[in-house]
C-alpha cells in the first residue's frame, strides 16, 4: 500500500496530506488486528444491497482511493453498472489531470465500460466553499446512493444534508466521516472492496436491518478488547 | 507540526517513510485526548531525573525529531549538559548534510553551546546491519543513557542489548519500542519535551520508581476508557 501511495504521489495524484492520512489509518488498521472485523462485515453486506438497490449510485473517489485501490473500484463500478466521479477536497486542474488519466489507463487495461466522471464540474455541494464543492450534476448531484471512501468530514455532512445516503470507508471508527455517514464500513479500503466483489450477492441483509451507533461501537470495542489487560501478565 | 515536516521535507532532512509515521502517531494521540497523560507525566520526571544523573548521556535525533522539535531538544541538551548525536534508520549523505546544517543553524540562532555529533561516524551498534548500524564512539557508542525519541524498535532493541539505560518518546504503547525501552514516554514529542524543560528539577522521582509494564498500560486505560460506551447513548 505504502508503495502504492508513493508511485502515486510521483504522477501528481495526492494532497500534501495524503501520506499522513494514510499513516492515520494504518494506526487504526493495527489497532483493528489488519482484518475485517464482523461489524465491518455485515455493514460491507448491507452497502452493496444499498448500492445494487439504488436508483442512481455512484462511487466517488479522491487521490488516495485512486492510488490503494483504482482496479478494485473499477470492477466494483462495472458490477453494480454506476459511473465513478473524481471529487477531490484540494481541487488543482493538474491533479484532476494525474487521477482521470490513471483511472482511464486502469479502465483500458482492465477491458471496463465505466462512465469516469468529474472532469467537467457543473454543480456544487450546497454547503462547501470553493473548488470542493465541485461536482457534476449527472453525477454526484443526482446521486441517490453514494459510496465515498476515505472521505473528509465536511463533505460527507454536506453530502448527508443533500438527503443521500452516504457509504463510508473509514478506519476511524470516531471520524466524523465514521460517525455522520448513514452506513459506515470500518475496514481498510481495498480489503473492502475485495469482500464486495467477492461476495455472494443473493440473500444480502437490507439498510433496515443496519444499526450504526452499535456498528461503531462494535469496532471500537474491537480495539479495546485488543488492549484489555496487554501488559497485565508481564 | 504538519507545517514543519512539510518545510522538513523539502530541505531533504525526512524518509519517504516520514509523512505515515507521523500520521500513525497523530492516530494515537488523538486517542489519548492530545495532552500529556499522568502516567507520562510521571515518566517525564523519571526520565529526566535518570538523564540528569547519568554519566555519559546523549540525545540521539532522527529527521521527524529535527523537523518537529529540533529547538526544544537542543534546549534540552544545553540544560542536561550532554551531546546530540544524529542516527538515523535510512541515512544517506544527503539526509545527513541536511540535519547537521539545520540542528547547526539552530544552535547559532539559539545561541547554545552544545556538541552536534553524527558527522563522523567511527563505530557500530552491534546486532544491526548496513548504515543504520552507524554511530560515534564518543557519542551513542560511550553512552550510559540515551535518550531516543520516535526511534525504530530494531535500533531500540540493539541498544537495550548493548546495556544501554534507554529512554522512548513514542505515542504508541504497544510499538515495539515503547515494549523494548527501559523507560517509556508515551506522548507527543515536543509536548514532551516542553515539559522536561519546563519542569521543577527538585525531587525528581527516580528509575526505581518507575514500573514499565504499568506505564504502558495506564496509556492503554486512557485510550480504552475514551472508547467505552462512545455511542451507546446515542
Amino acid at each position: 500500500m505504502r508503495h502504492r501511495l508513493e508511485t502515486a504521489a510521483k504522477k501528481g495524484m495526492l494532497a500534501d496530506s495524503a501520506m499522513i492520512a494514510h499513516g492515520r489509518g494504518e494506526a487504526y488498521d493495527y489497532l483493528l488486528g489488519e482484518r475485517t472485523i464482523p461489524s465491518a462485515h455485515f455493514a460491507t453486506q448491507v452497502a452493496l444491497h444499498t448500492l445494487k438497490n439504488a436508483q442512481h449510485p455512484v462511487l466517488s473517489v479522491n487521490g488516495n482511493v485512486v492510488a490503494l485501490a483504482g482496479d478494485e473500484i473499477l470492477l466494483l463500478a462495472d458490477q453494480i453498472k454506476c459511473p465513478i466521479e473524481v471529487n477531490i477536497f484540494y481541487r488543482t486542474p493538474e491533479r484532476m489531470d494525474a487521477l482521470l488519466s490513471d483511472l482511464n489507463e486502469r479502465k483500458q487495461r482492465l477491458g471496463l465500460d465505466v462512465d469516469i466522471l468529474g472532469s467537467h464540474p457543473d454543480a456544487s455541494i450546497p454547503g462547501l466553499k470553493g473548488p470542493r464543492a465541485k461536482c457534476e450534476s449527472r453525477g454526484i448531484l443526482a446521486s441517490d446512493v453514494l459510496l465515498v471512501p476515505l472521505e473528509d468530514g465536511d463533505r460527507c455532512e454536506a453530502l448527508v444534508a443533500m438527503g443521500k445516503t452516504v457509504i463510508v470507508i473509514d478506519l476511524n471508527p470516531l471520524s466524523r466521516s465514521a460517525q455522520r455517514g448513514t452506513i459506515t464500513i470500518v475496514d481498510e479500503l481495498s480489503r473492502c472492496l475485495e469482500n464486495m466483489l467477492s461476495m455472494e450477492t443473493n440473500g444480502l441483509p437490507t439498510a433496515s436491518e443496519y444499526h450504526h451507533s452499535e456498528t461503531l461501537q462494535a469496532a471500537l470495542n474491537e480495539i479495546v478488547n485488543g488492549m484489555k489487560n496487554k501488559f497485565s501478565s508481564e
